[in-house]
C-alpha cells in the first residue's frame, strides 16, 4: 500500500494537491524549475523505486513547457526503477489535431501519444478527450473518465430537471455529450446547426429542436475562445428560451473569452478545474467545479487492479 | 535533384536562409503559426512526396517551444510522404543534460533523440554536441560538424599563430577541442584548472601551462551565463597573458552573460550564428561567423550520399 506515490508537475498543482487529500496521501517530493536559459531541470527527491507512481500534469497553456516537463518527468522515474508510470492528464493539449482535416498537416494527438509512450508511460488517465478515438493513438491502456456526471449533478441541485429544460450542443460533433446529460436529467435536447449554403458565402446558423420558454443548458467539452458558445447562448435566447448556461469539460478560455462571455447571454458558465483558472480569468459569471474526486477514486482504483469503467454505472 | 528540399522552422530563419543560397535553391513553403491558446499549427504548403527533406531548427531558448516544432513538422513530413527526413540542430538543447550527475535525475539529452527518432527522422546533423557520446543516443545515422575550424580561421585572419599564442581550455572537459586549434594554429595549449580542496570549502582555480607575455585565446562549445569563460578571462590577464580572446560555437548567452562580458577583460567574443542573436544581446565585443557554409556543404553531401566527415580532411 506503501508503494502507492503520486506527483504534481506545475500546470495544476492545486488540482494535484485536492487529489492526493482524496487519496490521503501526501505528495511525492520533486523539484521542477528551470536553468537560466529556459531548460527544465527536475530531480526527485524520494525513492521510488518499485513504486506504481501517478504524475498528475495537464498539457494547457503553456502547452510545449508543459508537455515536455511531463516527458522529462517520465523519463526520470523510468530511470529511478518506478514500477509502473501512470500520467494522468486532466487535460489533453493537442486534442483538437486528430485528424488531417488538409493535406500536409501533423497529426499532433497522435505525435503527443507517441511521445509519451516513448518516455516510458505505461498508463494514461485522461478525462473528456477532443475525440474518443484518441484512446485508439495510444498501445497502452488508456482510462478515459467523463466530466458530464459532474456537471448535471451542479445543474440538479439548482432544481433543474425535466422538460422545462433543455440540453444543447453547440455543434453536430457534441450530441452524444448533449444526450448523456439530457437522459440523466430528463429532458429533451436540441442542436446548433451551422451549414454555409455555398462556399465563400456567410455560415447560417438555426437551432434544431424547441427551447421556447425552456431553460437551456449548452455543454461542450472545450470552451476555447468562446466564440462559438456565445453566439450560440445568444441565437437561443432570441429562440425565445427564458435563460441559458453553458457549461464544459476543459475550460482553455483563451483570448477575448472572458469578455465575450461576461458580454454574453449567458447566465452562468459552470466549469472543471480540468485547467487551473489564473486570477486574470475569474470572473462572477464562472463556477469552477472539482474533478479532484473522480481522479482520485481513479487513481486507486488502477492502483488496485479494479476497472475504472465501473465509476460510471 | 529537385528531389532534394530545405525547410526552415522559427528559431532560426537568417542561418536557414543563408544554408539554402549556399545549396542555391529557395526554402520550401510552410506555415508556422499558433492557435489562440498558444498551440502550434504547421502546414506544409508544397508537396514535398517522394522528397529528400532537410528541416532546420536550434533548440535553443525557447526551447521547448522549438523542440515541440520539429518534433510537430517531422510528424507532417512522414505523413506527407517525404522519402528522407534530415533534421538539422546547428544547436542541440538539452545537451548538457547528457548523464544522471545526481540520483533520481532525467537524462533529457537522450530523450531528445528518442523524442526525434519516434516523431520520424531519419538522420540528424549537430555541431559540436556538448558531449560526443550524445551521437550514441540514436540509432539513426547522425552527422557531427565541428566549428573549431571556423574560429581558427578568424583568429589566424587577425595574424595570430605561433609561439606568441596561447590556447586555453576553461575545464577540463573542453582540453580535446582546445588541443586541435592549437594544433591548427601551431600554438601551446593552457588549462583553467579549478578544485575544490576540501567539501564546502571555495573552488580553488590556477593556470596549468605558461601564459605570460602571450595573446590567450580561451575556447569552449557553449557559453551560458558566461561565468565561468569571464572568470577564466580574468584570471588569464592576471597571469601575465597580453590579451586575452575568448570563441565559442554556441552563444547562448542567458542571464547576466552580455553584462559579464563587457565588463570582463576579455578583448573580443568571437561565436557562431548556431543560435540567432537577438538585437538585445548584440554588442560590440561580440563577433558573429557564420556556420551556413559548413552546413550548406553538409546538406548537399548528404543528398548526394557523400561522406560528410571528408569535410574535415
Ligand atoms: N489549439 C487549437 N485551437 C483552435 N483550433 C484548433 C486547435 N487545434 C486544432 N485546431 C483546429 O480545429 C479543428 C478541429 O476541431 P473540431 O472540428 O472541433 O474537432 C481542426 O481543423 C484543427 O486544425
Ligand atoms: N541548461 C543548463 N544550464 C545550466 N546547467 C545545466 C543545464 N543543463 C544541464 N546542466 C547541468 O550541467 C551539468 C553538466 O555540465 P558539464 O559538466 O559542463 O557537462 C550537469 O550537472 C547538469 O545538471
Amino acid at each position: 500500500d506503501n508503494k502507492l506515490k503520486i506527483f504534481s508537475l506545475t500546470s495544476n498543482e492545486s488540482l494535484a494537491q485536492q487529489v492526493a487529500d482524496e487519496i490521503g496521501r501526501p505528495l511525492g517530493k520533486c523539484s521542477v524549475k528551470r536553468f537560466s536559459d529556459g531548460e527544465i531541470q527536475i530531480n526527485i527527491e524520494e525513492s521510488i523505486r518499485g513504486c506504481d507512481v501517478f504524475v498528475i500534469q495537464s498539457t494547457s497553456n503553456p502547452v510545449n513547457d508543459n508537455l515536455m516537463e511531463l516527458l522529462i518527468m517520465i523519463d526520470a522515474l523510468m530511470r529511478a526503477s518506478a514500477r509502473t508510470i501512470n500520467v494522468v492528464m486532466p487535460y489533453y493539449g493537442y486534442a483538437r489535431q486528430d485528424r488531417k482535416a488538409r493535406s500536409r498537416e501533423p497529426i499532433t494527438a497522435k505525435l503527443v501519444a507517441n511521445l509519451l509512450e516513448k518516455a516510458g508511460a505505461d498508463r494514461v488517465i485522461a478525462i473528456d478527450l477532443h475525440a474518443p478515438q484518441i484512446q485508439g493513438f495510444f498501445d497502452i491502456p488508456i482510462d478515459h473518465l467523463v466530466a458530464e456526471p459532474i456537471l448535471t449533478e451542479y445543474f440538479k441541485g439548482k432544481g433543474l430537471e425535466g422538460n422545462e429544460l433543455v440540453i444543447v450542443s453547440p455543434d453536430h460533433g457534441g450530441v452524444t455529450r448533449a444526450r448523456k446529460m439530457a437522459d440523466r436529467m430528463k429532458a429533451p435536447i436540441a442542436i446548433i446547426d451551422k451549414r454555409r449554403p455555398r462556399p465563400n458565402v456567410a455560415e447560417v446558423m438555426s437551432i434544431v429542436g424547441n427551447v421556447e420558454g425552456k431553460t437551456a443548458i449548452l455543454i461542450d467539452d472545450i470552451i476555447d475562445t468562446a466564440g462559438t458558445i456565445t453566439i450560440a447562448a445568444n441565437a437561443i435566447i432570441e429562440s425565445g428560451a427564458k435563460e441559458v448556461y453553458a457549461c464544459c469539460t476543459h475550460p482553455v478560455l483563451s483570448g477575448p473569452a472572458i469578455e465575450r462571455i461576461d458580454n454574453s447571454r449567458i447566465k452562468e458558465l459552470v466549469i472543471t478545474n480540468s485547467i487551473e483558472l489564473p486570477e486574470s480569468k475569474k470572473s462572477p459569471k464562472i463556477k469552477q467545479l472539482s474533478i479532484a474526486k473522480l481522479l482520485g477514486e481513479a487513481v486507486i482504483r488502477v492502483f488496485e487492479k479494479k476497472s475504472v469503467s465501473t465509476l460510471f454505472e
